[in-house]
């Protein structure tokens, strides 16, 4: 059988009895959407297509999956599991011993929480070994309904952590966004690691933070506020955008698929309170003609939270 | 009460008794949205937004109607009317007596049928009193569910110029795309009038037909075919889209909410094909990275229809 797809998928796909599979890719994979379409019908199923972007299983394809008996969503691991979905996600191999350029970062005589996202969960207990080998203590806490790997953080998502509950992480993965999170949901210290180049660097939430007040200055002097409510699966926090349209008058609730530049300077709000991935607001604000909020950071705007009690907004 | 809204609308929200009212206008119109919602708050209603691209009332913001008790669309006349649903189309005016200007291209010995898009619409009568004081015999065509009003048409929906029965046309609005689809869908000699300007043309099809002819003999070489099966409202044609499948093995069916130039070539199909808006594929082309051919112009690739009976996309 094909390998475009592993063996379990395959052997799901057979026991549930599906004669009608949708498929749905993440854009970085859509690519493969031809060749899994094609191996798919050479084994007697009937195949449709999810064209739309996505970008998490928090936005899964129920449209093509009205249309058939099961989904195969490819890329990422389950978001608050539903029913008639099977999730195919990537795994990303590295050498587990590239953990050891961290220890220089990373104080021995405390417990080190280990977090790190999907594609590289498989190797958690790999790294683990290799730093309890050179005398830490590891410790990797327990994800939730939306992080369902341990030690697995999502843009969205902290849970793993605040259950390690230890004041030092080690976040294994590029970039430093997730190990900033970190940082800003519990308030430890997170030494970022890279696992393909070695790249090791202490995550610094102040230049997150300083970006983010600036916005909410700018925020105070709106007119009009669109408060934004995502019509994505696991995206739609319907009773957020009720409580948060309430604080003001000039507010008003915007139902939204794609959070786009484009429709937002259409729209023509003077700034926008983003309840869905919280991602946009953090890492797309350049991209944006006016102030994009977190709820915690409107909440500021209007008196109702204080600056101290910055949060990092998490679903 | 503000001039906002029409006063008919105002009475159709008193007396519908709804509370919470959500709004969707097309790109062009959305910059009103703030201002309509403040005027609407003002009056009592509590609001929902639809921030999602819309060109059409055949894409009807359910989402935001399930948020509310009913839903102003602005800007298009009704598509297939839905309960729940106020269409507030707005009217342009312009001078009924600039419709001299298109009798030397009309034959004053055979009837003229009149056609034109929904907000000209209102101006059908008096234009076709110019000319009939000028002697020529002019005939309105009935519409349609889709086309509402008397003699208009719609990029996907020429059936008052059907009706008409017409062998010569004058069409009043700007461009000649309606022009030329009058043309397609009837074989009847249609002239176009831009009611602003003045400009009078003949629409010639056979500019569109050759470049459509290039698009189809591209596609006879794709190993691979998405058919675009649209989720919108009223451009979902999935019976269409299942024929259109299973005309060959290497054709896939694909769900999509927006049909944009990345979603296409992230898809890597060598070919679509396009059951949502007819427009899509015949004003469109330039911006899409690979063929995108209409379902009739998909029947010739396949060789159930044949050149000689090219007929334009209609829903």
């Amino acid at each position: 059988m094909s390998k475009i797809l592993s063996s379990e998928t395959w052997e799901r796909l057979r026991s549930s009895g599906a004669r009608t599979v949708a498929l749905q890719f993440p854009e970085g994979l859509k690519r493969r959407v031809p060749e899994t379409a094609a191996a798919l019908k050479e084994a007697g199923y009937a195949v449709i297509i999810s064209g739309d972007p996505c970008y998490g299983a928090c936005d899964l394809a129920t449209d093509a999956l009205s249309l058939a008996d099961i989904l195969i969503h490819f890329g990422h691991a389950p978001v608050d599991d539903r029913p008639g979905v099977i999730y195919e996600f990537v795994q990303f191999d590295f050498d587990p011993e590239v953990a050891e350029k961290a220890t220089s970062l990373l104080n021995k005589d405390q417990p080190v929480g280990l977090i790190t996202t999907v594609q590289h969960a498989h190797l958690t207990d790999k790294v683990a070994a290799v730093l309890e080998a050179r005398g830490f203590t590891i410790v990797v806490g327990d994800g939730n309904a939306r992080t369902p790997c341990r030690g697995q953080v999502l843009g969205c998502s902290y849970a793993s952590a605040r259950s390690a509950g230890t004041s030092q992480f080690l976040y294994v993965g590029t970039g430093v966004f997730h190990a900033i999170g970190v940082g800003l949901a519990t308030g430890a210290r997170v030494v970022a690691l890279d696992p393909y180049t070695g790249f090791v660097q202490e995550a610094d939430a102040s230049r997150l933070i300083r970006r983010r007040f600036v916005q909410i200055e700018k925020a105070r002097k709106a007119e009009t506020v669109g408060i934004i409510l995502s019509t994505k699966t696991g995206q739609r926090r319907e009773d957020l955008a009720r409580h948060l349209v309430s604080l003001s008058p000039v507010a008003d609730i915007i139902c939204m698929q794609e959070v786009s530049p484009d429709s937002l300077l259409n729209l023509g709000y003077d700034c926008y309170v983003n309840t869905a991935c919280p991602r946009l607001a953090y890492d797309d604000q350049v991209r944006f003609p006016v102030p994009v909020l977190s709820p915690p950071e409107y909440e500021i705007v209007r008196g109702v939270r204080d600056w101290d009690d910055y949060i990092i907004d998490e679903i």
